[in-house]
């Protein structure tokens, strides 16, 4: 019944920002941490720390704290970052240059491949050493390559095509930057990066203690 | 005593995606809904619906459902979007030029009054209407114009720089793509867009069963 389980998208959430702490400490020399230094560092409590890490199995030691290596190590692995990604991008535009550009991406195992678009104009350019190829191309290479990660960064109008085209094939997961929430065919998974909601979400927080004089729970 | 209560995360982060279906229902005509409607539409279960809604008080009527404008409205208010907000853009990079470019933050009342930049070559620029000033202006600018909102779009080793420049000033909220966590000084708020975290979720949901099975609580 267990099986059923699943952990939380809070720690989900998390564990990126473990691993990139983890991954600073070794860069600084660091192979050993308690729960209350990455406590202080992270800026969350000791107890959450030793929570959320329990849910994958114990890795600190009573009195020793955590191994940072091998810690760094289990994350990886948890986050599947144990073998390296490639990742084609749809849409050449600002959205997919800015990540073909952004270089940390590479450092955590994903690798840009290809990016199509379908302006003809530009096929064949590359960005960042990645070159561009026409999307009447996608599907063939998909297949080829066996490529199972899509970044997309076309306009909203143009997402109904490319999940067309991806429908069946490697694809089994959308990093998707389009305003929309993308219809996925059984075995997709999507993780949105939704700028405008993002943007009104910070616009919220600000609008906070206005809000919760008006509209919040009343004694 | 319950003024101290927060509304959770979770339902400020699906707001602006009843923002979002609101504003199309609009688009479209539609004045009226159910919560059922509205849950095969954003696919979330009615009962989320009302009680999502109902943390900023009661918006729908028995029989009749919801006033989607009268809603819309609502919700606008929540977020803070009722009157519209100035950004600032610091860093002229290719997240910085992407979100310069994208054309829905301004439907949503967001304006990008200007981009700072080291870059002295650039400054006098213009990416999509809006001008490229020179960093060293940057305090200057926030002062005259009581801007609050800053979208920080540098590489990481120039935030402390940036969030120097920026202390005791107007600026409220942070809207930060750095790939690090800011030390923020009091009042100051940030929403964090982390690509790379975001990229290691989307690695973990695919990695989630043979996850499960290995780390997954045991029966």
């Amino acid at each position: 019944m267990y099986k059923e389980k699943r952990i939380s998208i809070a720690v989900i959430r998390r564990l990126p920002r473990y691993y990139r702490y983890l991954g600073d400490l070794l860069d600084n020399g660091i192979t050993r941490i308690s729960s209350k230094e990455l406590s202080v560092r992270m800026n969350i409590t000791a107890s959450q720390i030793r929570q959320d890490l329990n849910n994958f199995g114990k890795f600190g030691q009573q009195g020793y704290g955590y191994n940072v290596e091998s810690l760094y190590e289990e994350i990886r692995t948890i986050l599947g970052l144990g073998k390296p990604h490639d990742i084609v991008i749809v849409g050449a535009g600002k959205i997919g240059q800015a990540i073909v550009n952004y270089k940390h991406f590479e450092r955590r195992g994903f690798k840009f491949v290809k990016i199509f678009d379908k302006n003809e104009a530009i096929v064949g350019n590359k960005i960042n050493g990645t070159s561009i190829d026409h999307i009447s191309n996608l599907r063939a290479y998909i297949d080829e390559h066996k490529i199972d990660f899509l970044a997309l960064t076309v306009p909203y109008e143009a997402c109904d095509e490319v999940m067309e085209l991806i429908k069946g094939s490697s694809i089994r997961g959308i990093w998707n930057f389009s305003p929309v929430d993308l219809e996925l065919p059984d075995g997709m998974i999507v993780e949105n990066v939704h700028l405008t909601d993002s943007l009104m979400t910070l616009s919220y927080k600000l609008n906070e203690d206005s809000i919760l004089g008006e509209y919040g729970p009343k004694k």
